[in-house]
């Protein structure tokens, strides 16, 4: 018998960030929770910071088992500024797998894709898809940012090499 | 009388962090401290944030009448990592400010120099001796990182309207 590993899986973003938590123990995963944390748009960024980190920590207390956070790596894209606020909310989670002495996993976009899919290059929709062929009692999502978030917590727990 | 304003400069980086910590009251302007923090460039990024987080906690601690954190508004140049790592940073400083019921001044690298030396495009010798010029017993800076902050900071201390 192993143990536990229980993955916070996080698709940060200053309007919707996706969440889920994936608990695998004997290679056995089950899901035990996911959604979604709305930020309000039009609040100063120090506060939407403010509301992001004390709904994880929130979170940490009501899932005190879990081990490991799971993010995506970011790219930069068009817009820098864009880029820069997802940064302001990974270091805040940086902080937290700090304090909280969690490890961190990181895939790449495509890492993702493939672990899931068996495809690199897979849409969203065929990432929904697989997602709904391991966890059968899952409810279709309506924010991609769930998707993301469980898909990255399954490679999470797929993988066996956490650092941090 | 006014009430007095502490505003805390920060120049974040990723190895080496300038702060400065200014006080105003009724228009005249002291400096209460200033330095930097180095950050162990071999450890994982989460526990450098971890580090930065605890030494602006502490800092706050010891300088409780602090109003305000001053920033300078950060660009992308030519590396996109080290642009996201500074947003890392600059996310945990938002929190402080967040958790503290901080004020925030942002100024671009522009506004600072046009505000220190009168000129926009000021070399970075010009700033620091104009600093030297308005706080004659500091001490010469090693790190440019320490003069910035007493720029931002200075800024921050001659503005009338904070946000956040």
């Amino acid at each position: 018998m192993t143990e536990p590993q229980i993955i916070l899986g996080i698709d940060p973003g200053c309007t919707v960030t996706g969440y889920s938590i994936l608990k695998k123990i004997n290679q056995k995963i089950s899901i035990l929770d996911y959604g979604y944390l709305p930020l309000p748009a039009k609040k100063h960024l120090s506060i939407r910071i403010g509301i992001f980190y004390e709904f994880f920590i929130k979170k940490l207390d009501s899932f005190p088992e879990v081990t490991h956070i799971a993010l995506e790596t970011p790219f930069l894209h068009k817009n820098a500024q864009s880029f820069l606020k997802l940064g302001y909310l990974r270091g805040v989670l940086y902080l937290i797998a700090n304090q909280r002495e969690l490890g961190l996993f990181e895939f790449s976009p495509r890492e993702v894709k493939l672990a899931v899919t068996g495809y690199g290059n897979a849409s969203k929709e065929q990432v929904a898809k697989t997602l709904q062929l391991y966890f059968p009692n899952l409810t279709e999502q309506k924010k991609d940012d769930v998707t993301d978030a469980i898909a990255v917590s399954l490679c999470g727990a797929w993988s066996e090499n956490a650092q941090g």
